[in-house]
């Protein structure tokens, strides 16, 4: 079969079987097929679609294209949670530990930010010496201790999904349902998982606006998953507003940091309780959500939680002290608030244009070789529905330079919307997929 | 601007400024805008399509990537035919010289055969030492003293398009209208052209196999063409049988010799007048068709279309002996004819059958390195119509060894059917755009 046979018959909106499918990316994987040709078959798959059948099986190929986490020595359900990313979203940085502490076994394999969405791995990057590049071996070894471990992709997950995603970003094939579900769901499948629970983020700041979009991928994600044997079950979020009160590497870490110990904002305190409860029922270590979220409070309040998350930092190499200390977490030498010019109740606030001000500020990257500053970013952000007086702080900037604080200060002012009549704040879950 | 950017504007439906598409097509051109990009790009155009304006921003892209034939030393219009390939197409031999004797200048940029599809670059080279790789200033000579060449792109002739060209052929984006007219239109432009008639062939044996492809072909070439200053006609014509009595290069080119001495088959006679006739009158050397036929008649009969393709040929390095003794020119070492079963009347001869025969016996190519045998095809060929008796020839085959003549013996012979009642043959033309 040549490798043009099977861009011709995507491109005429033609079903691929599992065979066709396991040679192409097989061959890609191998580097017999070139990437214009797989640059082609991209574009062609984004026009046309695919059926869950056909994901199904450019999932399995690229998982085949590498080799699968042997979690089987490890007692314990293996749960992870994914999510399409956003702006302040730090929930993975309390979320395993806590589902850890719960029970459960989360090998949580992570991406770094691109765009103006931050990565998990960044964040976690800002705690001197933590290690985000563990061998697989390595990987097994913080799990079977701690019930959790946060890394990098390796080499041998997934290898076709590396370079695909990777080509992807530059040929204009981002958008893709069908592509998106394959690359996500063969790097969890990869990581040796029993369940996911997928939260597809909604709104101005995810890479999916519309409902109708966050939809189709919810609903794509938990058919193939489950027809990959996967427990996979997904929530639609709200993803209009940043998450919490703080966007940027370090200071995501601190309020995470805060959450565990109990203290964090509600929003993300909330929805992280409802992600990880959704991870306790799909691991049968609970019957209901009810019941879920009432241990998952006690397991934070009894410190387990922080505990299993200063355990991993520490078995990763990161200097456990700046957990206790966050102070000694990298700071920018600027901080300014950014005011609020009349009083009145926060009616918006535009994630994406937060994103792009933590992007200038330098806390994420426009290509892949960008480096970051883990210190910049912004903090106590006022939320949609909160009441502001004249003049009280809308959110706090905090920048590398007084040039970078001026660009970022006429985006952070220009994403917020007050009016005088009081705002009803925003359901945090859209929808739940069952 | 970023040439993912490009890629995402034309994915998204959008049509793309001539700015933007010589940004793109010099950076490939330049090898800073790499294949996969382009390759993914293209998908997105055969998908999108191109408005005429794009199409023509393409074409002018793709022709200032090289350079353009200085004609203007030479007297005469400029004027040239392109085929979009076919079964059995040796017009262009004929056609060239003729159109030279009745007053034109005919730089005739060829390209080689693929697939089914002849070339008449192939077809030249049956004549012994005939050189098709000449230099710009080459082609230019031969031009004045001679009034027609035939040779090859050069690697100064859109050079753009010769990449793109390629990379089509191995990532399923052959079939797109605008890449299509922006190829043929780029290099004609690149020849120095004052008008082209173009022959868009449609049928079994042609690239367009429906009346609608054909027709939005020859639409496309005709509006895009004249946006850009040519003078275009186009005639789309019959491609469901092959075109004279022969198939095969040197077998083609014996044929090619019989109608320049006014005694070869009707059909492929007649339709070279007509397209002729279309190149006198869009070079201003004739005032309608009925008189350009009957000078170009006349010009036949005298022998100076025969002279202007032996003064061709010899200038081009070829042994015109063989055009006065064709028995010189490479012969097959084996020649069996292919028999009726019954008496009766061809109402169809399949010229893809046909094409894939030839292709069988080595007279084509499956890919752009294969070598060509230019003693092979078929002869002799019945044409719709036509009646038989029974065990009459309906075709001579030429092959190279018993093994391929079995194999050609049973297509060819599955090519034709014949029947009881007699049958009209069908028009030569099928739609003029004017």
């Amino acid at each position: 079969m040549m490798p043009q046979w099977i861009i011709e018959k995507k491109r005429d909106g033609q079903a691929l079987t599992d065979k066709e499918l396991r040679g192409f990316i097989n061959g890609y994987a191998a580097g017999t097929i070139p990437d214009y040709q797989v640059a082609a078959w991209a574009m062609a798959v984004l026009w046309r679609g695919m059926t869950p059948a056909e994901t199904a099986g450019l999932t399995s190929a690229m998982l085949e294209s590498g080799m699968v986490l042997n979690t089987a020595s490890i007692p314990g359900p293996k749960i992870d949670k994914h999510s399409t990313g956003g702006i302040g979203d730090k929930l993975s940085l309390i979320l395993a530990p806590l589902a850890a502490a719960g029970g459960l076994v989360v090998p949580m394999i992570s991406g770094r930010g691109l765009g103006i969405t931050g990565g998990t791995l960044d964040k976690l990057e800002s705690i001197p010496g933590y290690r985000v590049r563990l061998s697989e071996k390595e990987i097994l070894g913080v799990l079977a201790a701690c019930g959790c471990c946060m890394a990098g992709q390796t080499d041998r997950i997934a290898p076709a999904d590396k370079k695909l995603y990777a080509l992807r970003d530059v040929t204009g094939t981002v958008p893709s349902i069908p592509l998106i579900v394959a690359s996500i769901l063969s790097k969890k499948l990869a990581a040796g998982l029993d369940g996911l629970v997928m939260d597809v983020k909604q709104g101005q700041g995810a890479f999916m606006k519309t409902p109708e979009d966050a939809q189709a991928l919810a609903a794509t994600l938990v058919a193939v998953g489950r027809q990959l044997g996967l427990r996979v079950t997904a929530l639609i979020t709200d993803m209009n507003q940043p998450l919490g009160r703080t966007a940027g590497n370090a200071l995501e870490v601190v309020e995470a940091i805060e959450i565990l110990q109990g203290r964090g904002p509600a929003d993300v305190t909330e929805l992280t309780l409802e992600l990880t409860a959704r991870m306790l029922i799909i691991g049968r270590k609970a019957s209901d959500r009810t019941a879920a979220i009432k241990s998952l409070r006690a397991i934070i309040r009894s410190g387990a939680a922080f505990k299993k998350f200063k355990a991993m930092v520490h078995m990763q190499g990161g200097d456990v002290r700046v957990l206790d200390q966050p102070g000694l977490l990298p700071a920018a030498p600027i901080r300014d608030p950014v005011r609020a010019r009349h009083a009145g109740f926060i009616q918006a606030v535009n994630a994406e244009q937060i994103g792009k001000a933590c992007l200038l500020l330098g806390a994420g990257r426009t290509c892949v070789t960008d480096s970051i500053d883990h210190a910049v970013g912004l903090s106590a952000l006022k939320k949609v529905g909160e009441s502001v007086a004249r003049n009280e702080p809308l959110a706090v900037i905090h920048a590398r330079n007084r040039k970078h604080m001026a660009a970022a200060r006429a985006l952070v002012s220009a994403a917020f919307d007050y009016t005088d009549k009081p705002v009803a704040p925003p359901a945090l879950i859209i929808t739940e997929l069952v």
